[in-house]
This record gives structure tokens, sequence and C-alpha cells, in this order.
């Protein structure tokens, strides 16, 4: 007995068919005694076309119109699954963002939940209604209807079971857990049965679409049992859980990659103090974020080669504003690159055990992969490769650190 | 100068390009120097895809979740049509029901609007910006969304109108105005300038499907001045007045036809007092609307015959609600007939011109077509013929009362 939050996502409930599946799935924690709300995501479908409506309509993006226009997705699926809960004989009611409410900032398309009310939702839950929480959206200051971008859907959830002081909090999704890495280009690969916040919020930043990066750090934050599990399967899933002190972990946990990078460099830069930042302000200032950094020695000994790698979408905003203060920066050429993958092993294991690093690129090296820039942090190590190495790079990682075994 | 509302149904934005030039519709508006509320429906497609998934998800049907998922259709069209507007340079926001509010009963999928808080709209249209509000829902006592019922956007608009206490409620629709009849099936049908309320409320409730009775009755109410006019050009449209009394008219003002119509006939009842208040007490219980009835003597004198017509999606539902009661009725058969029409003619006319009744009768008659059940009020004649001569009796009043001369 306890309360619990499930999430089904866009894939989960595409179609009316597994919305009668979602249903089930929610009867059956019903029926174990649970109280439970749902949240839910838009049908698949039904995003795609309010988004492409919304872009078609008009160069001109008033972003509280275009969530006002995309939320009516979860709207159609909260309804939905209430009247298929209804009809399997569970007590059930559908919650907009602003009936619950959660009370969100006015950035509208990324906002940020600032709180949720959950007096009157616990209320139903106290006498045994489902509640059945539209994802994804909320309220804003204003009483507009905001949007937490793309995705955002695992935030609300895991926001709800904070908010709500659930015992559980179940991503359910379209593969079955979190894997060692990608199974579709490494067919070894493993799935977790556990894995940390840290690691799990690494993986995230490091392209693993299993689970949006805000939402496991609401998590960590709040401490949330978080449960990333199958819609289509009733195995279990991978738990998120705190450091586990009580065993020191051996190998690393997982590798991600992501093809969605871009490799810039500016070559023959004068080597003087400052210049990086006024390129990194520069960039901040036009919203590109930078993800990895390598200052090097230009063959001219007076000057400096600074490559850095942006989204792949962001590249070519990247060059153009660059080239605006060209004449500050006073550099010999920009270049960019977008035939570049990033490749990430993770794991805490790197706390305690010495070498990692060194197996990496001895591995990679012996594959005869360059590496173009090389990013760490605690318990994670990235690289930048040309692209068309990707799998391979993922391949002989995954074999070399054993992640096939448990 | 002075405040327009402006209406558009579901086939004036039922694409991206419809909708771009509704906006330009409201645009030339503005540029008038009126201040303007525009009331949308659901794009056409929109409205059908989520009725169709709103029945199929289970037989069971939750009105309130009904309301929450055919609500997004208009949540959909006012955030493009926003978008539209800031396109070409108009300022505009989306209004939903709820934000306005539209405050109605809690009667969900043909809920009765009660007071529209108009403070916060009248203050944006004070300051020149367009309110672009969604049609066809609201907001009740409990805070969930309600919906009017399909068709129910005039009845929005004609609210708001009233509300705003706007100079103008234009509906703009797929026909260019008010017609002596359908000119579908009489190419001689002349587009009439002016129609009274009252006039109107008749045609509306015979089967003219040019504007739902409700938002008429409303306008009436609240002298509202109420334009028909069509999307698609720009001609003027039909004004619907109060009563003109500078000019004694000469003639009617239209023919209505509805074929959703059967009659259902008991036969041979005994003759005895307070047996038609038991049938019809019966069919009110179960909330089918009876139109026109009559009571006819049987051939076995001390026996009577009572034929009635009922919307014909209810025939069925009427022949066995009354069977459930035959040991009381003790009638000798019950037959129904979904081959039927009515046929009326509506003019404020008849108030001052003796005849109209006798005209039409032998209209009819020369035609040989039978009449199963009359019934007439002040400004209108109704009568329930066979089916298949419709157009006929349509077009044979046409030319007998010269409704195509203005």
């Amino acid at each position: 007995m306890g309360r619990i939050v499930q999430k089904f996502g866009g894939t989960s409930v595409a179609d009316l068919d597994r919305i009668r599946a979602v249903a089930q799935r929610v009867k059956q924690e019903v029926d174990a005694g649970h109280q439970v709300a749902v949240v839910v995501s838009a049908m698949a479908g039904t995003t795609n076309q309010l988004v492409a409506w919304a872009r078609d309509i008009g160069p001109i993006h008033d972003a509280r119109e275009y969530d006002t226009i995309v939320a009516s997705g979860e709207q159609i699926t909260v309804g939905l699954l209430a009247i298929a809960l209804q009809n399997i004989g569970i007590d059930a009611r559908s919650w907009l963002g602003w009936q619950i409410p959660f009370h969100t900032d006015e950035v509208h398309s990324a906002a940020r939940i600032e709180h949720i009310d959950t007096a009157a939702i616990a209320e139903r839950l106290d006498q045994g209604q489902v509640v059945v929480a539209a994802g994804f959206q909320g309220i804003s200051p204003e009483g507009r209807i905001t949007t937490l971008g793309r995705g955002g859907s695992d935030t609300s959830a895991v926001a709800l079971a904070a908010a709500l002081e659930a015992n559980r909090c179940d991503i359910y999704t379209d593969v079955d857990g979190v894997y060692t890495t990608d199974p579709r280009i490494m067919p070894k690969a493993r799935k977790l049965n556990h894995v940390t916040f840290e690691e799990m919020l690494e993986m995230a930043s490091a392209g693993a679409k299993v689970l949006e990066t805000r939402s496991v750090a609401m998590a960590m934050r709040h401490n949330v049992n978080l449960q990333v599990r199958s819609s289509f399967t009733s195995d279990e899933g991978t738990m998120v859980v705190d450091e586990d002190n009580d065993m020191e972990k051996q190998k690393i946990s997982g590798i991600a990659y992501s093809r969605d990078e871009a490799k810039v460099t500016l070559v023959g830069l004068p080597d003087k103090p400052g210049i990086a930042a006024t390129i990194f302000e520069k960039l901040a200032e036009n919203h590109i974020n930078v993800d990895m950094i390598v200052q090097s020695a230009s063959p001219d000994k007076s000057r400096t080669d600074i490559t850095f790698s942006v989204g792949a979408l962001n590249a070519d905003k990247a060059v153009a504003c660059l080239k605006t203060i060209e004449a500050d920066l006073e550099y010999k050429d920009i270049v960019s690159d977008p035939d570049v993958a990033k490749v990430s092993i993770i794991g805490t294991a790197m706390r305690s055990q010495p070498g990692i690093a060194k197996t990496m690129f001895s591995v990679l090296a012996e594959k005869g992969i360059n590496l173009h820039v090389i990013s760490t942090s605690e318990i994670k190590i990235s690289v930048l490769i040309d692209a068309d190495y990707t799998e391979l790079a993922v391949r002989s990682l995954h074999d070399a650190f054993g992640l096939e075994e448990a």
C-alpha cells in the first residue's frame, strides 16, 4: 500500500488500444491497493500535428500561443484515459495543468515548475480515485497555459511524485529499462537493475534518451524513487537510486553516445589573456550552449587554436555570431565540422578505480580512432570523434569494460 | 467606430489557409477602427476526430471527460488564429473559455452560459488588442471544462456580443446569408436582406441550418444586432432585426424543411380523458422531444388515433418506451414511419394577411401532396408530408408566394 505515480509517454498512448493497455497497467496498481496518479503525454502523432500547425501558420511565434496549441495534446489524452479507466471499473478523473494546478514561471515553451498544489488531488487519492494528470503543462502567474518543453512530462511526473510524497515514480517507456549502451548498435548491451542518480544524469546529458536530464536532477534533489520500465512488457525495469554505499562498484555503468554534435574550430587566435572569455561570452549571449572545449598550440607559437562542440543545429549560428566579432578575435580561420559524435563512459566506479581513462584512450587508439576533444567529470569521460567511428567505439568500449556481464 | 464580435465556424477555419483568410477578415474591421472580439470553432476535421476518439475509447461516456477532450479543438484554433493575426501586424491574444471566463452551469455537453466576466477582455479591447475567444466552451462551478453542445459557438458569440454590448455580431458561415429557402433545391431562392428575430427562430427550429435556435433566442432577448454573412465573399449578408414596424409586410419570408423527422401513430386508442397526457408524459420522461401532434377519429367510433412527429433518431426509442405502457394505453397498433419531411412557411406577414394557410394547403393539394399532420404558430405553418414530395412542395410554395421577387 502506498502512493505511486506512473508516467506514460507519447508512444505508450499513441492510439486507443494503447490507451486501453495503459488503463490495465493502472488497474494493476489499483488492484494491488495503491493510490495512483498517472501522468500522460500527448498521443505521439497528435504532438507532431500540433507542432507542425503552430510552425506553419506563420513565421512569428508567440510562445504563449504555441503553448496554448500544443497543450491541447495532453488534454485529449487525459480525457481518453479517464474514460478508458471508468470503462474497466476504475474511478478516475482527468486534471489539466491549470486545474491541479502546476504553477510554473512565465518562460513559455520552457517553463519551470515552481509549486504544485496537491490539496485537491491528494483528497481524491485518499478517496481511492485515480488522478489522471496532463504532463508537460502548467499555468503561469498571469494565468496562461505554459509548457515545459518537449519531453517535459518526465519532469511533471517526478515533480508530482515529490509533491505527493509518492513511494515510487514509474516512468513507462518503449524500452524496458536503462541499458549499458544502445542495444541497437551493441547487441550485447545489458539491462541495468540499478543506476545511480548521478550516473543517470550523466547518461542523459551524454545522449542516452531514456530520461530527460531535468527530471533526473529533480528526482535526485527530492529523493524520488524512480523506475524506468516498459509499457509493453511486465518485466521489472531499472531503478534509479541513491549511490549505493554497501558495494564498491568495480565497473563503469554505461556507454552513451550522441550524433547531434558539431565541432567548431577557431584557427590561429592571438594567444592573449581573455580571448576565450570573449568567445564564450558571445556564444552565451546568443543562447548557444557549448559542451566540450579544448585549447591547443598552433604551429605558429604566438598563436593558439580553440575547438569546441555545440549541438549540431547551432553550428551555423555559432560560426555566424563569432564572425561578427572577427575584428576583435583576429583569428585566421573558422571551420565547423558536423560529422562528429560524442562517446561517453559513465560510472561512479571512476571515483575509486584509477586507470579507467587510460583504458578508454588505449582501446580507441588501438582501433585508430582519433580524439578531437576530451572532457571529463568525476563520473564521466567524453570524447569527440569522427561520426563514422561511433558504433566501433561503443562496441569496443563495451567489450573492453566487460559490460555484458553483470 | 464600435465594438464588433465576429464568429467563424468550423468550415471557415478548416485549415491554415482559411485561418489566414479569417485573420484578413478581422484585419478589415480593425483597420476600419473597430474593437474586435473573434469567436472561433474547432477546425472542422479536428472536431470529427476528437468526437470519434471520445466515442470509440469505451462505451461509458463521462460527459465531463468528453467535454475536456472536445474542447481542445477550439484551443488549437484560437492559438493558430492569434499567431496568424500577429503575423499580419495585428495585436491579438487567445482566450479559452476558462480564461475569460465563460461561467456555465454544470450540464456537461449541453451547458448554458450563466455569466461572462468581461472585465479582462474589455480592457484589452480598449487597448486595441483583438480578443480571440474559444467558442463552444466554458467552465462549470466546479472548475471543469464544459461545452455548449455542437453548434454552440453561435451562442458563445451572441452571449459575448451581449456581455460586451457590441454594436454588431457577425456570424460568418459557408452561405452568404439567409435565403427564402434552400438554394440547393430551389434555384430561384433569394437572399433576404432582413429577417426578424422571430422569423429566424421559427426557421431555425423548422430545419434551416443557418443559425442555431439558442443563439437567435439569446440575440432577441439581448437585442444583439446579428448578421449572417459569408466567410468566402465580401457581400453584405442578412441582418436579423427587431420586427420592422414602418412597413406592413406583404409576404412570407421563407420556406424551411427538415427531413430528420419520423411519424409515430398509435392506432385505436380508447377515447378516454387523460390518455394523451399519459403518452406525452412518458415521452418527456425519456427526453424525447415531440414536435407536431394530431388526434383523429378512428373508424371505430369509441376509439381514436394519435399521430406525432419526433426527430428521426428518436423514433425507435419512442416506440419502445410506449410499448412498455401498452397495458395502460390499450392501443391496437403502433407504427412508425421515417419517410416523412416537415415543410414550413414562415413570416410575420401572417399576422396581418389572412388566407396564407388556405393558399398553402391549396397549392399542396393541387400537387396531390397528402398532409399527415399540420401545426401552426402565429408566424409559421408546418406540414408533415411524405419525404418524396419535399422538393416539389418547397418549389411549389416558393412560386405560389412569389418569393423570388424582393
